[in-house]
Order: structure tokens, then C-alpha cells, then sequence
């Protein structure tokens, strides 16, 4: 059995996975992405598309594409999002053309994506992709508040309903694969890289 | 949904696990596991029983339990090891008391035992508790020799008689969950942490 033989035996060879990260609304999902890929080799990020407003702090093209309603209506047309939410009145969604490039370049891919978006993806799948579903969230909701308030760019109305969807978000976690919990960003990055280095140490069974 | 309610979705709460390392003789197991161990809380190290002599280089009580053959097959008459092999003349066994003594400290548990051993406990598990599977070997069976022949510690034929079941062993690989390579011992330990902390983070199943 030569070398090659064995190391073949682990999935994350050539790249082809992708991490889902879901969670609520101000639990740091992208904090926690952004560090997990500097110190991880072998990723792209999915940036998604969205016509909510940008926020003072986000960057077009980085922390998502924003577009406008009727662009965003022609991408669905089109089937060039694998999955698309409404979610406060804004939509989101993730780009199809962008992964396919990703996995052809032998990387993995992580996607900052809603709880409806990742079920579903759940129910279609990614072709013969795998995917990997992650929930990240702090460890209760008051935690979830308190940071919703300090980052400070919504009315206390907006907040509420933010903190309204968490709540029934939170129910939709047995769903998912791996909990990281997020009231210490060191530790929640170690935990979401420790996902990704587990999963491409990962086995493929002999029946794949 | 209170703070405990969230963290208990995890199945890495108050011991339980177990994870099984196997992998051909001289890949390296003892070394990365007592690194992973000291660089993780929460473990317990189970020292299996053998009727093998001690080497040089081994210590009663941590590396093994060196026990003779009678006191064995009292052991194995009295249902008090999980599994147990033969390996090359000498028995091998893992405590069935020292496991349950784990768990019941809250802790998790590392098994360094034989593929034929992992392959029993595959058929039989390990009652209620949950058992994770992990394969570990160096690259190819050539880095493999070159270690035998530097631990120095048996003749060419023995030697050979290893090689010769580390070649067959090879073969079960498929039916382990995770593969960490150990070329590089850091590599490798940070692989085998990556997979403890991972499932540590799995999400306990609506319907476990």
C-alpha cells in the first residue's frame, strides 16, 4: 500500500467540503470564520449575496455582495443560488457559481448562512459534495442580547425581533452536527477549527 | 431556552466517550496519546492488560498492566475485559472496571488497542456509552519499518512478522471513522485533539 493509498483514505483531500455555519443573529459567526480561516490553510469563504443595507463596518464583496431587490430576483430565476432566505424583510443568499469555483480549486468552502437557508440545503444537498453543519451561538440568550445592544446599529424594536427569531432559531439546532458555543472567541474558534481539521482527517467509508 | 438547556445539546458533557486509537504496531499511538492527554482536560488513560514481557523502555502500571497468562485468562473468564487479542503469542485485554471507573469520574477515555480488538468492539460496543473510532498509521509502510528499526528492540524477523501484520491491518482502515497520519508527531497530535474536541461538540441527535 503505497503512500498515496493511504492518505487517500481521508476525505479532505482536494478540497470539495463544506462547513454550514449557522447560528442567531449577533453570536459572531463571522468573528469566529474570519479567525478559523487565518490560521486554517485550504479555504475560501462563500460571500453571500443580500439586499439588506450595508452597515458602517461591513465592506462590499467581504461581507457579502449587497444587490438590489430585482438583481436578486433574477439570480433565483436563474438558479445561481443553491439556497435563499427572507429574513426581516431582507434577502439572503448564497452564490452557486462561487462554490463550484472554490471546489475546483481544491479548497473547502464555508457558508454564513440562516437557519432556513441551511434546512434547506439539508433537504437538496450540494450534488456529490458533503456537507458539514455547524450551529454557533452563545450559550444563552441574554448573552445574545447584550451583544446585539453593544454593537449598537439597531433600534431596541429591531432588536427584539432579532432576539424573537434567535429564540425559535434555537430550536432548529437538533438539527445540526456540532454546537460551538461563542462566550469566548478564543475558544469558539479553536472549537470550529477543530471541526474542520476532524472532518477532513475523516474516513470515507468503503460504500461512498 | 436557559444557558445549561443550550451547552447539554452537546454530547461532550460529563464523560462518556470513548475514543479507540489503533493502528500498526510502531505508528507512534502511546506517543500522540499522551501528548493529546496533556494538552486536553477531561481524560482518563485506560492501561490495557498484557502477558507480554516488559521493555526497557516501559513502565508496570502506565504502559501496561504485565500481568501472566493465568492471571489473564482468570481476567477473561470473569468478563472483566471489553476485548481482548492475540498478537504475535501475547495476550492483549482492556479493563472493563477501569472504563466504567472513567466514566463515572465525569472523564472520557483513550483505547490503544489492536485492530482485532477495535474490530470486537465495533460487533459488541460499549453498552450506552459512545465509541469513536480512529486509525492511525505513518504514511506508508516504509516510514513504518524505518521506526521499528530504530526503536532497536527486537530482531529482524520479529520485525518482519510486525510489517508483515501492520500490512494486513491496514486493510480495516475503512471501517474507522478518522486517519491521522503521524509523520510529523505534532501534525499528528494536533489531528487526534482536533477530532477529541470535535466530537466533544457534536450535537446529541433528537432521537439518541
Amino acid at each position: 500500500m503505497s503512500s498515496e493509498a493511504i492518505i487517500e483514505h481521508r476525505r479532505g483531500v482536494g478540497g470539495g467540503l463544506a462547513f454550514v455555519v449557522c447560528g442567531p443573529s449577533g453570536a459572531g459567526k463571522n468573528s469566529v470564520i474570519e479567525r478559523v480561516m487565518e490560521v486554517i490553510p485550504g479555504f475560501s469563504y462563500s460571500v453571500s449575496f443580500t439586499t439588506r443595507p450595508r452597515r458602517s463596518d461591513e465592506v462590499d464583496g467581504r461581507d457579502y455582495h449587497f444587490i438590489t431587490d430585482k438583481q436578486f430576483t433574477e439570480l433565483v430565476e436563474n438558479d445561481e443560488v443553491v439556497e435563499h432566505v427572507t429574513y426581516l424583510g431582507h434577502k439572503y443568499g448564497t452564490s452557486r457559481a462561487q462554490i463550484k469555483e472554490v471546489f475546483a480549486e481544491g479548497k473547502d468552502v464555508i457558508l454564513n448562512i440562516d437557519v432556513n437557508g441551511a434546512k434547506k440545503l439539508m433537504d437538496r444537498g450540494l450534488n456529490d459534495f458533503s456537507i458539514v453543519y455547524v450551529f454557533l451561538t452563545p450559550s444563552s440568550l441574554e448573552i445574545l442580547g447584550t451583544r446585539l445592544r453593544e454593537r449598537g446599529t439597531e433600534t431596541e424594536k429591531q432588536m427584539q425581533a432579532r432576539l424573537a427569531v434567535a429564540a425559535k432559531e434555537m430550536k432548529s439546532m437538533p438539527l445540526f452536527e456540532y454546537l460551538v458555543i461563542n462566550d469566548d472567541l478564543d475558544t469558539a474558534v479553536d472549537e470550529l477549527r477543530a471541526i474542520v481539521v476532524a472532518e477532513r482527517c475523516r474516513i470515507i467509508a468503503a460504500n461512498d
